[in-house]
């Protein structure tokens, strides 16, 4: 009691906000099989029991986790390319902000390739199909502008280079946040290849 | 005593060679973190002294099944192109063969993502670091190869595609071995897109 009275205690939101931040850490420093709610809880300074009240378990945080890194991925790409009036160097854009982009979420993308590459729940299973469908949407949307503008060759279904570009950016990511191999040069240069492979040929 | 004489006892290599085999499987399963010597250890069959008798712990093990699927990647990829006389169809044809490459080595593969995402481990870090200068320096090869007969261009550092090929593959295992999305046509059309970037304008 002294306790509580002493440290003002956090409304529901910000409390929700909070634990997230701090299971975000815990999973990316134990991984998803690793991490337990008791570590969580205990990180967050709270109880198990205050805990559950805001998530079920390490499933439910975990689902939190991978939307609002989805969210936070797709709304900085979204504002990055926002005055930018061409397909290509949208891509452009993207490709060479990659890398201070992976280092501010770094957390999260440990957390999100470390489920993908250890987890067997269906429901991470699931929610990473989710996360990776709308990237695979945004680049897509991109792609279509590019196809409608003349730019990019209309006979390419846009899902075939959003796949590379995603696979590019999950290999890139492995290697740069976990061997701390950051080159800028590698991005850029992998999405030029992936542009001149569906450029209009004129 | 009666167990001992019932089944035969591998002799030392055999034995080493099997607690690698499951401790490959249990690599896989539990992710780097999650597995112990004890788990592996009941899983092959033996007491933890003997296992520790062929390594010296989980970190031992973890290195001697990377350093064997690098030999084994190396190796089905070097068959795969000893009778190709071109670097271009070199490229294609391990291209057209990685899906199946990853189905045959998929544990092995898991472990090593599953690492690479999650561990901190130096010891680990840098054997992933080995790995992957290991398959960097095959396909360096391969490029400088095509850059003396001229089909690639000089002006390129052979690590700029050779890394790019790396991250594909890495992003393309972690989608097609995680989410059951083995996928032939985009792996084939992001190598063409990387030979495409280096090939000699002519």
């Amino acid at each position: 009691m002294v306790y509580e009275m002493a440290m003002p205690r956090l409304k529901a939101p910000q409390r929700k906000e909070q634990i997230l931040a701090v299971a975000t850490k815990i999973f990316a420093r134990m991984g998803y099989n690793g991490a337990t709610t008791h570590a969580i809880a205990d990180a967050a300074g709270v109880t198990e029991p205050i805990l559950y009240r805001h998530f079920k378990g390490k499933q439910e945080l975990f689902v939190a986790i991978a939307r609002q890194m989805s969210r936070q991925t797709i709304k900085h790409w979204e504002e990055m390319i926002e005055d930018i009036d061409n397909p290509v160097d949208e891509l452009r854009v993207i490709a060479r902000g990659f890398p201070r982009h992976l280092r501010g979420l770094a957390d999260a993308y440990h957390v999100i390739h470390g489920a993908l590459a250890t987890s067997r729940d269906r429901k991470v299973v699931a929610v990473m199909k989710e996360h990776y469908s709308q990237i695979e949407k945004f680049f897509c949307d991109i792609i279509k502008r590019g196809q409608e503008s003349g730019a990019f060759r209309r006979d390419v279904d846009c899902r075939m280079p959003a796949w590379q570009l995603i696979h590019m950016g999950i290999g890139y990511a492995m290697i740069a946040l976990n061997l701390s191999q950051f080159d800028q040069f590698s991005v850029t240069e992998a999405v030029e290849a992936v542009i001149a492979g569906i450029k209009s040929k004129k």
